[in-house]
């Protein structure tokens, strides 16, 4: 490719912002987004958090739910703490799967998580709702995929709720405005390296 | 699929774990990574912005460069300002690229926030550095690929880096311990949707 000259570039660039600008004009709606981070990659639950934390510096309120134990730890915690009026942060996965080894009781405290959640959306007062990991309860049909995304879609028009977890259901797909797939490309753990303060927890 | 008992699930589970302790017993390794967010879905910004937020809650010192303005806003900067110890935030690519159309103070500013991340990668003090939208940098070319892939990899070996931005080059890909791609599956914006408080800034 020949070397652009400035001209050149600055004429791109003045296209580029005028494209830009014409988008960005038709853009003028706002709403509630349902929001799905799935994907085997890392960064599913990271990206929700940094949206939390987002919407702490705007002043909003935010509840976090949390379906399955370590997802979601002591750094963001201490984080959280330094907000109390706008972040609620409920670990609710507490032995969730391979740790319990007993169905009935993940079922059970999956059912609780759900009614967690579906509280903080019912609730005026919380901008935000994440529902960290929830695709996989769904994933080992701990909760029916149809009710959850019938009360995801229900939800009031200004409320954003997050959905994270790998295997995210194509019903729930279908029925989310937002949906990134975090795709892994290279991980350390190949090379035996552990999970670290301020990488993984 | 047939219904698996509470049985067969226990057993599957154990199995799981068994697997699980397996790999986790095996690594052993502390190190800086070297961390890559590309890919043309939402998230690698704000993912990384989540890795910032667990470091600090961990009290660790980090040093973010945002060379590309509006990636990283007002809803972070407000969570960064109640860790004073712990972040050093430093917009600087104020009027980057297609706001400016100069492509001569593109490069002095690119050039201008690349020694201010060496700055922090030579500096003990900071635990982790999050260079926001370098990629975009090199894929214009305002920085030497070389110049930069070298630099990060010949970091400490504790010191964390993260690099953001589409379009990744081979070279830094090549070099990193951990990449991931984010993917757009589904965008709101193609439905008049405008960014907003809390997602977007």
């Amino acid at each position: 490719m020949a070397e652009r000259t400035d001209e050149q570039h600055n004429e791109k660039m003045k296209k580029k912002q005028a494209a830009h600008e014409k988008i960005m004009a038709n853009k003028t709606i706002e709403k509630g987004l349902l929001i799905v981070h799935t994907g085997k990659g890392k960064g599913k639950t990271t990206a929700a958090l940094g949206m939390v934390v987002r919407a702490i510096g705007h002043g909003r309120k935010v509840g976090v739910v949390q379906f399955v134990k370590g997802a979601m730890t002591t750094g963001e915690k201490a984080v959280f703490d330094a907000f109390p009026a706008n972040v609620e942060f409920r670990p609710m996965g507490e032995g969730f799967t391979w740790d319990t080894q007993d169905r009935a009781r993940d079922i059970a405290l999956a059912r609780t998580a759900w009614e967690e959640v579906k509280r903080m959306i019912a609730d005026p007062s919380y901008d935000m709702v994440l529902a960290d990991e929830l695709n996989i309860v769904l994933r080992y049909d701990y909760l029916p995929v149809d009710e959850v995304v019938e009360a995801l879609t229900a939800r009031a028009p200004m409320k954003h709720v997050i959905v994270t977890g790998r295997n995210a259901p194509d019903a729930l797909v279908e029925a989310a405005d937002l949906v990134t797939e975090m795709t892994l490309i290279k991980h350390p753990f190949r090379s035996g390296v552990k999970a670290q303060a301020g990488i993984e927890f």
